[in-house]
C-alpha cells in the first residue's frame, strides 16, 4: 500500500492542520498521496475529485466523522480500496481512531499490524414504470422518508416475493448491521454486531403499533412499492443522499456485490465503542 | 340548537348520499342547515366556507372522519360551537358516532340527552427575529419537523424559561390528551386520558436515547428554538398546516384560551375506543 | 421546627460519620433530634423505632437515597411531617440534596427559605373475598408482579367501574408522577412533571404489543382482579415491601389522602435533575 | 417414518377427543403409535414417558400448542426427531397447522410432500465456584430473572471473554430467532427470521435506557455472572424450567450442537404467521 488517498470532512479546520504535519510524515517514508479537490486547495495543492481517489490509491484515510467515511465508502463501490477512518470530533461507530492515536495506528498499519473488516453494504434498484431506473449503494441504511408536509406514507413490502406488509408510516429504514446504530437505532432498531449477515426493516413511527423491527438473513430480496400519493416521498443513502420518489415506484433492495473493507486496529473491541457512544457505564 | 352547519370530508360519495337522506330528515324537525361549500356544490346548493360556518350555526355536525374534525376544531376557535362527529369509515378516536348510529344520535342530541365533553387545544405562537410573526391553535398536535432531505434537527427546548435539553431528533410533537393516540402514539409516546390538563412532549426518532416523552402540566409554557440550519424545518399543526421555519425561530406553545366542545352520546366508554382500535381484545 | 428526626440508609457508615459532625451543629443551634434505633446504636445512643419517629418531630431528615425516602414517607403517612432527603450516593430523583450541600441547605431551611412540594401518594385495598383484607400506601409506585417461575399474569382492570383490559403480562405498575422516573421509566413509561394529578398504569413486558402506558386522572379508581392461577404473584410497594396476592383477589388503587411533604431547596430546577440522571447532555 | 410419536397438552380435553379419531387413522395406514403416559392413561392404553418417546419413534406429532412443542424439543435433544406441531388453540408461532388443517397435512408429510425446517437451539451451562453444575437447552431462551420480591438485578455480561456490561434490570432474555416472537418482543426485542444464525440479548426493564437489545452471531459465546445478592433469581428455559442461581454463578451460553427440527407444510409463509399473530392487517 503504496499510494494513500486523503479525504477530508469538508468545511472543517482539524484537517488541514493535522494534514500539515501527516503529509510530510507520510512523505518523509516514502508515500504518495492524494488529497481530495477542495481540501487540497486549502492547502495550494493540487487535488482529485472524490470519486477519482479510489481509482489511484491503496488505501484511503478519512479524517472526519462517520459520515465523510460514509460517503467515501459509497464512492469505493467496488474498487475494494480499504479505508482507515479518523475521528477528529471524538469517537465514532465507524471512525474509530481518534486524532491522538493517528500515528501509532498508521505506523502499526504500515508494519502489516492490522485486520481488515469486511461489512457488508446495501444495493437499491429504483424500477419506475416497469423499468430500471436508477441504482444506489449505502453503507449505512437506505430509507423510504416522507416529507414534513407529506401525510403518512403507505409502503407495499415484499420478502422474496412474499408480501409482509404494508407500512402505514413515516417512513421505512432498511440498514445493514453497520447502520444498526444509526438511524435504525434512533427509531427504535436492535443493535446488530457488525460482522452479521442481515438486513434490518425499522419502521419510522409505524401507526400500527405492532409493526416491530424485522432482521432478514442477507440473501433475502426486499421490495417495497410506494402506494401513497407522493410529492414528498425520498430515497435517502445514508441520510446523504436523495432521490425523490414516485407513486407506484418499487425499489428492490439486497445486499450488495461490494463490501466496505475498514482498517481496524488490532485487538479493537467493538462492545466497547458500543458503551462509550451509548453511555453505558464501566464496572 | 336550531341552526345546523353541517362540514363533510372532501372528495367522497359518502357524505353526499348521506346527505340526500340526512338533509330532509333535519328540515322536516325544523333545522336550519348550513353546508360547505364544496359539498353544497355537489348537491347543487348554496353553501359558505368553512370558516364561516362556525359563525351562522349553533351546532356543527361532521361527516367524515377525525381528520376533518380537528380542520373543523381549528376553524371554529374560540366560537365555542360543539361538534358532532360522525364517522363514515369506522370508528374514530374523536368521531365516535358511526353511520348506523347518526339518526339515534341526532334523536338523542334532539332531546338534550347528550354530554358535552371539553377537549383542551394548544397555541402555538412563531416568533422571528423577536417579533411575533405567526399563530396557530391545534387540537390534536404542534409538530417541529424536519423533511425527509434534512440533516437531524436541533431543538433547543425550555419550559417557563427553564432549559429542559437540546432534542438532536426528526422532530418533536407538542401534543394534548385528545392528540396522544394520534402522532404522538406513534412515536411512542403514552396514552393520556381526555381530560387530562397535561402537555406531552414526544421527540420524533431522538439520537439521544434517554430522551423519553415528558408529560407537563397544562399552565407551563414550552418554548423551542431551531438551532439547526434549516431549508426543511417545518412546524405543522394536526398534521394538515404547514409553516416553513427559520434557523433561530422560536415558538411558544401553551394551551390555547379555546377548548373544543364535543358532543358525546350518554354513556360513551372511552377504553372500549381504545380497546377497539388498538385491537387490546376483548374478554 | 425545633424537633427534627434523623433516619438513615441501614448498613452504611456514610450516614453514621456524617451524624458525627450533623448531631452536634445541629444541638448547638438548640434542635432536639430523634435518631432511628439502628443508627442510634452504632452511635452508642437511645434510638427509636422507624414509625415512631414521625409521632415525635416536627421534620424528618434523611441521610441515604431515594429508596430510604420512600420507605421514611410511607412510615409518615397522613402525620404531614416534612422530609427533607440527602443523598449521600450521589444524585437522588427525590433526594436532591448531595453531601456538600447539606449545611447551606440546613441553614435556609432554618431561616424559613425553602419550599414545601407536595407529592401525590397511592393507596392500595385488597379485597380479598370480598372483605377488605390488606391496605397499603406508596409514594413511587405499586406493582403487582409475577415470580420469575410464574406463567404469564392475566390482570383484569377496571377504571372507575368500566372495564379497560385483561393485561396478559410479567406485571402491572401502577405509578405515581413521582415515581415515573423510576420502574415505570424502565418499563417504558413516560416522565411526568411531579405536580401532576395523575395516575400511570404501566405494562410490564405486555404480550399484547399495543397495550401502552396510559395515564389516568388522580380522581380516577383503578381496580385489579388477577385471574391467573398465582403461586408466585406479589403486590409490592415502592420496590419494598411485598405481599402475596391469590387468585381473584381484587386491588383498589386510588390517590391516598395523604401526601409527602419535601423540602426543596428554593429555585431548584427539576429538568436540571432530569439531564443529570439520564445523561441529556448540556448545551 | 414408521413409527410415530404422539405427544399432547396435558389436561385438556382437545387432544384426547383428536386422538379417537386420528389413531385409527394412523394404523389403517400402517403406522405405528406411541403416546404419552397421560394422555394413554386417559384413553385406557398403555404409554411411554416424554423423555422416552424420542428414543422409539422416527417423528413427533405435538398436539397443543407451542408451548408442548417447546417442552417436546428440549427432550428430544440431540436425537434428531423432526416434529409435526398441531395447534388446537388457534395458530402458534410454531404449531403452524391448525386442527383443520391435520389430515391434509399428515397426507402430505406421508407422500414426502414437507419441508424440514431446522432451528438453532441454545446451551447454558452453569458454573458454580468453577465447577460446571448443571447444563440445559432450549429452543425459545434461557432467561435470567429475578423474582417478584427481589431488588433489581445486577448481570455482568460477557461476549467471547469481552466485557459488554453490566445490566441492571429484572432480567436478560437469551434468545434464539425462534424464540424472537415469544418473551424477547415482549421485553422489546426484534423479530428475527427463524433461519437466521443469531442470538439475541434483551434486557427486562433495563434502568440504564440506552440498553437496547443486541443480536450477535450465534457463533459467539455469551458468559453472564450474577453480581447482585440473590435469594430469588432464576435461571428459566422457555419459560418452563427453573433452576435457582447463587450469587457469582456463571452462565455460558452458545449454540446448542443439536437443533430442532420442524416438519413444514410446503409452501408456509412465515410473514402470514407474524401477519396474523401480530394483527398487521391485510391488504
Amino acid at each position: 500500500m503504496k499510494k494513500i488517498g486523503i479525504i477530508c470532512k469538508l468545511g472543517r479546520m482539524e484537517p488541514v492542520d493535522l494534514l500539515r504535519v501527516l503529509l510530510p510524515w507520510l512523505r518523509e517514508r516514502g508515500y504518495e498521496v492524494s488529497l481530495d479537490q477542495e481540501t487540497a486547495e486549502t492547502l495550494n495543492m493540487e487535488g482529485f475529485a472524490r470519486f477519482q481517489i479510489p481509482l489511484l490509491t491503496d488505501m484511503i484515510i478519512v479524517l472526519g466523522g462517520d459520515g465523510t467515511l460514509l460517503s467515501v465508502a459509497r464512492h469505493i463501490g467496488d474498487r475494494n480500496v480499504p479505508i482507515l477512518g479518523i475521528n477528529l470530533g471524538g469517537l465514532g461507530f465507524i471512525t474509530e481512531i481518534s486524532r491522538d492515536g493517528i500515528f501509532t495506528a498508521l505506523e502499526k498499519v504500515m508494519a502489516g499490524d492490522y485486520e481488515i473488516e469486511e461489512r457488508m453494504m446495501l444495493s437499491a434498484l429504483v424500477i419506475r414504470h416497469g423499468e430500471r431506473f436508477a441504482h444506489f449503494i449505502a453503507l449505512n441504511d437506505i430509507v423510504i422518508n416522507k416529507g414534513a408536509l407529506a401525510r403518512i406514507t403507505e409502503i407495499e413490502v415484499y420478502v422474496n416475493k412474499s408480501y409482509i406488509t404494508t407500512y402505514k408510516a413515516d417512513g421505512l429504514i432498511i440498514s445493514t448491521p453497520t447502520g444498526s446504530t444509526a438511524y435504525s437505532l434512533a427509531a427504535g432498531g436492535p443493535i446488530l454486531y457488525p460482522s452479521l449477515n442481515s438486513i434490518i426493516l425499522t419502521p419510522i413511527c409505524p401507526h400500527t403499533l405492532t409493526n416491530r423491527p424485522l432482521v432478514l438473513p442477507d440473501d433475502m430480496v426486499v421490495e417495497t412499492i410506494l402506494k401513497s400519493e407522493s410529492e414528498d416521498v425520498f430515497l435517502t443513502l445514508d441520510g446523504q443522499v436523495g432521490f425523490a420518489l414516485n407513486k407506484n415506484d418499487m425499489v428492490e433492495i439486497r445486499k450488495a456485490e461490494c463490501r466496505t473493507r475498514l482498517i481496524i486496529p488490532p485487538g479493537r473491541d467493538y462492545f466497547k465503542i458500543l458503551r462509550t457512544k451509548l453511555k453505558w457505564g464501566e464496572r
